[in-house]
């Protein structure tokens, strides 16, 4: 976004941000620690050391906020931003089981520590945990949203996990993957925000393609910063992404653009996971040869100017430039 | 059971039971198979393969049985029991991963075909999928109870997880997993029939207590099982639950009637996992010589006694009588 392009007047930064809502997100900790309360000490055990593994609670701060924008101070908000929590908590001890993955943020992942079956069933356990506090809140609205995203996340998942290795998958396809599985729970946490701060029915939706709109800007930011990392320095090794077998938008398209035989040379390596360094640094010159990397950094501003929009019907307010804020943060990240 | 125990006068049988239900049965089948509509096919020929795997649709019955006890067929008890079978798939998806199975009732299972993440997948696809089509309901009472039993079995198998290869486990502590294990499902699936048949809450509680003592009869009756099974030829390898790791009640029930010297021995092994073909032989004969097995079967009669008289609540009617008839199938079966 740079700066100017908000849709209103917006002096706020977003340490700023952090700041007006610390006690909020403290707050919010606090549920978090409140509600880890399984019989089973080993499931406790396994979600604090995830839940407490640096995760910015960017959901529960998106719910937080977009609950406040009718200008009133909601009851729940921050409960059910620490439930929206566990079910991303979730996710992520599934994935690193899934990736098998041995380090998250720096610090040995749960699978590592306690293994596979303790960190599937722990997930299990968070999912379920959340539907049922979920459950009590006794809003049908709210029941549907989130259990619409775990279904979601899941089909993600599972289509991701069918485009590994598929270089010529249709970038429509690539964004579905996107929507479900970066989107949806950003979306849900947008709308139940809103429900519970007693929005209309089309606010709720509007909030909804927000986070949707966000979800899906923020994961093509990824993309992009997997394929440029290096040449910040950041200490990230460029295409991680690819080396795992996933394809994303810049490679999606790049690769109707190279030469025919060099097209099909990938698409083969690809297809094989024989991709190897020079592979990658070839790939990565063509890719800013054919603006790929400009492409997807435009698709993923495209995606936040759309949801500023989706932010219009409602009247300027603290929450609403934090918002604008945030998801201005979430996609000129560095890393 | 045997004959003549259950509380009121019972000519049905359960092969009778299949054929007068049928009608049901194949309806749930129908719903089963439309509710199948991932947008990933991939979820959707997994959740197949192990949906057509064979199972008797044991919970689907009990939640259509007991949303009839109140004398009027309700309207969606079948859909919502195909929901029910969605959430006791997951839950194979997910053992057979944590298990390292290969064969599921002598098929191929689906971590064997498709591999463990899209079972992992698959499996939460399918709670998700069921919690977000028992949300369109609208019913706060079926949601908590269904959000209940999904946390419960993550914790049930959490907690048996932990109480492997521990040969001391207490039985109270066992019957606390297998409570969570087997009997949760069972109870929701029974209180949310009656609710589905407009029971009053203290039937309805009465049904969940049902269908958990089922649940816990149920495993207890497994147990024993696994310990007489060669007895009778059914071609079924005594103690593989042991050999497994598992600890279950006759053994629970015969250590501490060991002397101190073998009972050591034995812990210790357990322990390391190195209980061999001779030390299960000893274990059975120890387990036949202090009563344990018999233990083993009386305390899954209790169970069942004192599901049926959850049921005296109720007037006599055919729905009735033909849950007695499972409930005491369930204890009877040879296999």
């Amino acid at each position: 976004m740079g700066g100017g392009q908000p849709v209103v007047q917006n002096s706020l930064t977003m340490d700023e941000v952090w700041e007006l809502y610390r006690p909020d997100i403290e707050e919010i900790e606090s549920h978090i620690r409140r509600n880890l309360n399984s019989e089973a000490p080993l499931i406790n055990e396994i979600a604090a050391h995830i839940l407490d593994g640096g995760g910015k609670r960017i959901r529960p701060l998106l719910l937080s906020l977009c609950s406040r924008l009718t200008g009133y101070i909601p009851k729940d908000d921050l409960v059910l931003g620490s439930l929206i929590e566990f079910i991303h908590t979730a996710t992520l001890l599934h994935d690193d089981v899934l990736d098998e993955a041995t380090l998250r943020r720096g610090r040995p992942t749960a699978r590592r520590i306690w293994g596979n079956r303790a960190s599937i069933l722990a997930g299990d356990y968070l999912y379920s945990r959340a539907m049922h506090h979920i459950a009590a809140f006794k809003n049908h609205e709210v029941n549907d949203a989130m259990a619409l995203a775990c279904k979601r996340l899941a089909e993600g998942e599972i289509l991701q996990l069918c485009a590994n290795r598929q270089p010529l998958l249709p970038e429509a396809e690539y964004l579905r993957i996107v929507e479900y599985k970066t989107g949806a729970l950003l979306a849900a946490a947008c709308k139940v925000g809103g429900l519970m701060g007693g929005v209309s029915s089309l606010q709720a939706e509007e909030l909804y393609r927000f986070g949707l709109n966000v979800g899906i800007a923020f994961q093509l930011a990824d993309d992009w910063l997997d394929y440029t990392a290096d040449e910040r320095n950041l200490g990230k090794t460029l295409g991680q992404d690819l080396m795992q077998g996933m394809v994303t938008l810049p490679l999606i398209h790049v690769l109707p653009r190279l030469q025919a035989d060099e097209r099909k040379s990938m698409v083969a390596k690809i297809e094989r996971n024989a991709i190897e360094e020079g592979d990658l640094l070839r790939l990565t010159a063509s890719m800013h040869e054919h603006g790929s990397l400009g492409y997807t950094r435009t698709r993923s501003r495209e995606y936040i100017d759309a949801a500023l929009s989706n932010l219009t019907t409602f009247d300027d307010s603290t929450a609403k430039r934090a918002l604008i804020v945030v998801a201005d943060y979430m996609v000129n990240r560095d890393s």
